[in-house]
């Protein structure tokens, strides 16, 4: 099954690479991660997709709860919670192909951040399954690079 | 100084750690990175921002280069690119204060995603500035939580 992990860590170097190689130690494989500062500079958030054998995961996270630089870990999987990702799509794109593209662009609420004489460059943000139809879309025309962020999740408010 | 790193490696276990593990024996500190797959699932892509002395972040480089795994190293500092952040923000809001932080959401094109009676929370898409800049106006109404994806960032085109 997969997992969304959220975990709380002192922002230090070293702690990233402990926290991935729990999993790797483990053959867990990480779908996505990202890792960045919170509102306390000294505290970062990762927020972790990773799927395999759900009893090797409760391993894994009594481990991550027992690092040093560990603050808090959260299985947002069986919570409520809400998810968000962020995708740059390079595209091929000819004077003839733009409208199109900026048409299927609009349609997902997504912003064209870069143009050239053959390419558009799109961001696009929102649950996976929209950011996936957009891509899918997008196909046939070409897709020459893509930078996802992963999926960034936070619990609901109570 | 501040640099952001584009990686395309394989899709495996055990990579991310390895990549991590060349940052912080170093002693240089990963402010963000983030991973996810590409258009080919085999093959995923990290945006990494890391700041330090520049000559150790050359050695970084070429290790990184040399790890079996690795596709392909870009240095994106130097070059024209386009980078996108995502933040998602759990604020203090009772009723009263709500419309105000809908305000200066609706200033920064941000989005509401969730709504309780005490909380609200708003995903945000921009460059580091804007991002911040809501973050500051928010503030005052008191964050409870965040969660951000890190720059993701892709060449521009040609």
């Amino acid at each position: 099954m997969r997992h969304t992990i959220s975990v709380l860590v002192e922002n230090k170097s070293g702690v990233l690479a402990r926290v991935a190689g729990l999993f790797s130690g483990r053959g867990y494989n990480i779908d996505s991660l990202n890792v960045a500062e919170t509102e306390d500079p000294t505290i970062s958030r990762m927020t972790i997709v990773a799927r395999g054998d759900d009893r090797i995961l409760e391993q894994i996270t009594k481990q991550l709860n027992r690092l040093i630089d560990t603050i808090k870990v959260t299985d947002l999987t069986s919570e409520e919670h809400v998810e968000r990702e962020l995708v740059l799509v390079k595209v091929s794109a000819t004077a003839k192909a733009r409208s199109e593209i900026i048409q299927i662009s609009d349609i997902f609420r997504a912003n064209i951040v870069d143009v050239s004489h053959e390419t558009l460059v799109i961001s696009v943000t929102g649950d996976g399954d929209k950011v996936n139809a957009m891509i899918d879309m997008l196909r046939p025309y070409g897709i020459k690079e893509i930078a996802r962020s992963g999926k960034v999740a936070i619990l609901r408010g109570k």
